[in-house]
């Protein structure tokens, strides 16, 4: 809240200003608010990354057989082609279900202060292992993923190197670190970093505009730092809550996590890096159109209504967070062998 | 027939030669009945290959948006990743629904003589209209294939590169020409081929007993030329039936193309090119292990039953049938805009 306060007292006197100082404090002041991305994936504390497991880390990302079925792997619903998430409103997985929530994208999730809608892994590598269990997702067992990497030489000598200090290279918990150092590589640096870094004219006039007024909103309230939000848990709405044509009544958000009444409907804001490539919006993933999730989100969690021209202002802003996606050669993955538990479909 | 019995005899002759003709003759014999993989993608006829066809036909192969669902792509089942197969007896398409035959691997298919398994497709172009339509693998319409690409300008610009001189260059046999041109590069040079070139160190001892048993066995009579397969149609089995556990009475092959009593139980013998990486094995993908395979053709294609040694040196041979697979790019798929149609998931 004070953060908020200090925003809006900095705006003030930015509206103040003539344009060319302006323009010097929307860049100043943007710094103060958020973070560019950095060229490096960050390191990871207990998980160093080397090549060897990086690339075994994508094998395992791209590989159906972590699932039951053997048809679903991380990329399904984490589609590199596709800024890393899927085209769904809610994923869908084992014998077609649909999933409750919206896939989020993978891009840049290392940032994140959690993983999940609900913030309940801390980290990339707890996120890893929870699809590869969950019934209406891969529907897989730990057991079963142990014994079918552990079928194929290939992958027993690749986490043999990818954790050469360890006894027992070959468990989930490493899987689940490897997932997570090939994922940290899977980062979208945009225009807004090159602004971020001093170069104002990496931004349009409209994008600039955008920026001051998601400052000015408040919008960047709860959408900051390196990530433009995936930080704070917030509830939705803070002033209103949406219809259920937005949200369901049944999805209670943190609670389930923490089951205290103030966490109901309580998310974690989701970064809006790539926000533009990642239709549909919200954990309920019922809509579509940026302009009117960006609308949505002034009456549910600022209590303001937004003109169109505002909306489309906000939303040029948020285009300038479109990234460059990564280029990823897809991996060649190891043949099953007898020993390979086949596909369970049912 | 001709071929089967020149074949035995010039097997027969080269039986009775010193070791070393003998093997200067195996490598001349299996030139006159193989072909090595050419260097380079084929011409194909009235589609020639640019660069930009050919990463259209890229994206197309990997963009989910092709089936209805918006999930499952060329790629779900001829993952490139595993030499162009699935992992499935039969592959799995919308709503789960399991299809009636193993996927073929897209892998040098571009040098059978026909596509499908009942060969009822003439061509790639012609192959890949088909699991678009299909109701149990992605169940679209050419309509709302070209109204899901239409929606999105990156595409429509990219079609009108791929083909220049075309008053409508997005059509539905533009997206199947685009495919067969990507679909063509994805060649597999073997050891194999470095052999048939004539460096005879390619293959071990182990693979040239293999290959003479290949040859003399009378396995070659079908799977010959430069898939070593692919090209001729055949009952299964030509000698004896096999039974229910391995094919199902209700698929008739290409019966079901021609309507011909001759053609009941007749598929085309596939290519055994990366077969030792594509278990499990027939239409029906009823046989996971290449060697029970090996047994079963034995019998049912050429009424021998094949000695446990004979069928691990068949098994040898094919081994140096696996191909160097070839490195793709992830491509980077076009936004979707508020004009593309939503996916459907029922």
């Amino acid at each position: 809240m004070f953060r908020l306060i200090a925003l809006i007292a900095v705006s003030a006197l930015l509206a103040s200003s003539p344009a060319y100082a302006a323009a010097n404090e929307l860049l100043a002041l943007s710094q103060t608010i958020f973070k560019p991305l950095p060229a490096e994936p960050p390191a990871i504390e207990g998980n160093p990354a080397t090549p060897a497991k990086l690339e075994l880390g994508k094998m395992l990302f791209f590989d159906p057989r972590l699932s039951a079925s053997q048809l679903i792997s991380c990329n399904t619903c984490h589609n590199v082609g596709l800024a890393g998430g899927d085209l769904q409103e809610t994923s869908v997985g084992h014998n077609w279900q649909k999933g409750p929530r919206n896939a989020p994208t993978v891009m840049n999730a290392v940032f994140n202060s959690a993983q999940f809608w609900d913030g309940r892994a801390k980290d990339l590598a707890e996120q890893a292992k929870g699809p590869v269990q969950a019934s209406v997702e891969m529907n897989n067992t730990p057991e079963r993923v142990l014994e079918t990497l552990g079928s194929m030489p290939e992958y027993v000598d690749r986490f043999a190197k990818a954790f050469p200090n360890e006894k027992t290279p070959l468990t989930f918990d490493n899987v689940a670190r490897a997932i997570e150092v090939f994922e940290a590589v899977l980062l979208t640096p945009a225009p807004f970093d090159s602004y971020l870094r001093g170069d104002a004219s990496a931004l349009t006039d409209q994008e600039k505009a955008g920026l001051e007024l998601f400052i000015n909103k408040g919008c960047a309230g709860c959408h900051d730092g390196v990530n433009v939000g995936g930080s704070g848990y917030f509830p939705f709405g803070v002033v209103e809550k949406p219809g259920n044509e937005v949200m369901s009544a049944d999805d209670k958000g943190r609670f389930q996590v923490t089951n205290t009444a103030s966490d109901e409907y309580v998310f974690r804001a989701p970064s809006l890096r790539n926000v533009a490539l990642t239709a549909p919006y919200f954990h309920s993933g019922k809509v579509w159109s940026l302009q009117e999730a960006t609308s949505i989100m002034g009456s549910s969690q600022l209590g303001i209504s937004l003109t169109p021209e505002d909306e489309k202002l906000l939303v040029a802003f948020m285009v300038s967070l479109n990234g460059a996606q990564p280029q990823i050669v897809y991996p060649l993955l190891p043949v099953s062998t007898a020993k390979t538990p086949k596909p369970i479909l049912q």
